[in-house]
C-alpha cells in the first residue's frame, strides 16, 4: 500500500495511538487503512462413494489436484460461496450439507472453511480455471499430486471419519517450517491425537 | 474507495474480464481491488459454572453486554486472535477450548468464529473498550441487553447444550429482515430444528 485509498495522499506505516500494530494511517486525511486474514471457502463435493477433484489450471500449483475452493465474496454466506466455487471450478451443482474444517494458514493470512457437499446430479466439467475434474474413490485419490497441504488435510480427515461412519467438525492450524510447504505441522483443537 | 492505494490514480468500479462481479479496477496501472468479509473472533470465557460478559464502552451498541470478540489481525489463528480479544477488553487470560459457533451476518460482510474459552484464574477487569466485565449464571444473564443477534444466539445454543451436557459446533447464517437488527432470522446447517 502506497497511498489513501480516500484521498491519495501517501501513507505511513506506524502504530497509531491506543493501537498495538503497525497500520497504513493516511498522512492527509488520518483514515487509518487495515489488512485482515481472507476467508477461502470451498467444499468435498461427493457422489455416491466418490468424491470430485480439480486438477488447477493456474497458478500456484498448476497441474495439481485441489477441492474446489476460492475467496469469499462480500455479501454471501461461507455456504454460498463454497456452492458457487463449486459450480465455477467443476461445473457440478451441490446441496452444502455440514461444516467440516476450519482451518488456519497464517503465515499466508488464508482462513480455509470447508464444507461437506453433495452433488444434485452426476454433471460436471472443468470451469476456467480447471485443466480437468473427475470422480475419484479413496483408493485412486493422487496423494502425491494434491495441490495444497490445507486440501490433503481436508481429504485425509474426510476419509478417515468415512470409515468410523460418523463426521466430526475440525478447527486447526496448519504452519510451514520453512518457505516452502514441502514440510508443514498440523494442529487441531479437538483432535489432539491426529 | 476513490482512489488507487498503488498508484494513486482514480478507480472505475466495474466488471473485470472474466469476472462475475463488479470490483473496483485503476484507471492508470489497472490493479483489481478485492473486497472481502471480514472475520470476527471471540470467546465464551467460563469459570466454574459461569460466563464472562463485557458492557461495551464503545458505539455500536454502548452500554449493551456482549462476549469479547475483535476482527481477527494478520498473521494470527482465529484461536489465537480470540485470546487476544478476551485478554484486551476483559483483561482474562483463557485457554481456548473448542470452536463453537461460525456464523455469517452476509449483510455487514462479518463472519463469527466463536469459541469456548476456559478462564486460567478468576482475573478479569474491564479493558479499553468495556465499561464493566461480570461473571454470570445463566438465570443472571442480561437478555434484554444483550449487544448482538449473533452474540444472543450463541449464548442460547451454549446454555442449551450446556443443560444437554454435550456441546456441539454450529455453522449458520443471521439475516435481519429490516435496517435494523430487532427482527432477525436464523438458520443452522447442522440443526434443523433450532
Amino acid at each position: 500500500m502506497n497511498f489513501c485509498s480516500n484521498c491519495a495522499a501517501s501513507v505511513d506505516l506506524h502504530v497509531p495511538k491506543g493501537d498495538s500494530i503497525p497500520r497504513y494511517v493516511c498522512r492527509s486525511c488520518n483514515t487509518i487503512h487495515y489488512t485482515n486474514p481472507k476467508l477461502v471457502v470451498g467444499c468435498i463435493p461427493e457422489w455416491e462413494d466418490t468424491i470430485l477433484l480439480c486438477r488447477r489450471a493456474i497458478e500456484p500449483r498448476y497441474g495439481f489436484w485441489t477441492l474446489p475452493a476460492g475467496f469469499l465474496e462480500d455479501f454471501e454466506t461461507t455456504a454460498q460461496g463454497a456452492a458457487r466455487e463449486t459450480q465455477e471450478e467443476a461445473l457440478a451443482n451441490v446441496e452444502i450439507n455440514e461444516l467440516f474444517t476450519l482451518i488456519n494458514l497464517p503465515q499466508i493470512n488464508q482462513v480455509y472453511v470447508m464444507f461437506r457437499g453433495i452433488m444434485r446430479n452426476q454433471s460436471f466439467g472443468p470451469g476456467a480455471e480447471s485443466l480437468e475434474v473427475q470422480l475419484y474413490r479413496e483408493e485412486r485419490i493422487p496423494w502425491d499430486r494434491i495441490a495444497f497441504p490445507v486440501v490433503e488435510q481436508t481429504l485425509k480427515l474426510y476419509f478417515r471419519d468415512k470409515r468410523r461412519g460418523s463426521f466430526g467438525i475440525y478447527a486447526g492450524d496448519i504452519m510451514r517450517s520453512t518457505d516452502q510447504w514441502e514440510d508443514y505441522q498440523v494442529s487441531y483443537l479437538n483432535d489432539k491425537e491426529w
